[in-house]
């Protein structure tokens, strides 16, 4: 698959909920997982390799207690690089509700996604 | 303005080649400019503040013998946040010549561009 092929696979796969399936099909054994800096060292910090990335999927979703609704936008392909705007509203285990937009950029290399990076007011 | 707004506008004179007035009516005195960590160290890497980021801009055209081609696509909104996808063809002084897309990444906050973040293959 090429960037762009990758790029509307991932947004199919995201608007299903579908991430294990993502990151299984999608994704590099070595990819990083970049947050914003205010994330470091927390377990929902920086994350290198399927095995990380995947550990802190599940931390993540262990900490919510329901969604209420979200969007994954169209994605943007330039050379390598493409973005996906996402949404979400939910409510963490605690009662915390949050409505969070991000914009999510991805690199492609030999037709697997190596590089995934978070951008969202901290 | 909005970031949508502030977006639009980006292009808008991006696509005119105003680079100047891009920085003088959008971005905030303190601005952010990162690129790619190949570029750390060197007169194109990183720049913190507008007078760092025009002489770095200044530096870069400085190094430029003729530019053939390019595109400015369309701004993507998230948040406070939006990605343009740029591209360019041109020859370096001393005959090298480039073709080169990046994926564009601005914040915004109280109306204004404080961070600008570029991302290409090194």
């Amino acid at each position: 698959m090429d960037t762009q092929q990758i790029a509307n696979r991932l947004v199919a796969l995201c608007r299903e909920g579908k991430y294990d399936e993502c990151y299984d099909e999608l994704f590099a054994p070595d990819a990083r997982n970049i947050e914003m800096p205010a994330m470091a060292g927390g377990p929902l910090g920086d994350a290198q390799g399927l095995d990380a990335i995947r550990a802190k999927a599940r931390a993540w979703s262990d900490g919510v207690e329901q969604i209420h609704g979200g969007s994954v936008g169209e994605p943007q392909v330039s050379g390598n690089w493409f973005s996906v705007p996402m949404s979400m509203d939910l409510t963490f285990k605690g009662g915390q509700r949050m409505a969070m937009d991000e914009l999510c950029i991805y690199q492609v290399r030999d037709g697997k996604i190596v590089r995934e990076q978070f951008f969202y007011d901290t």
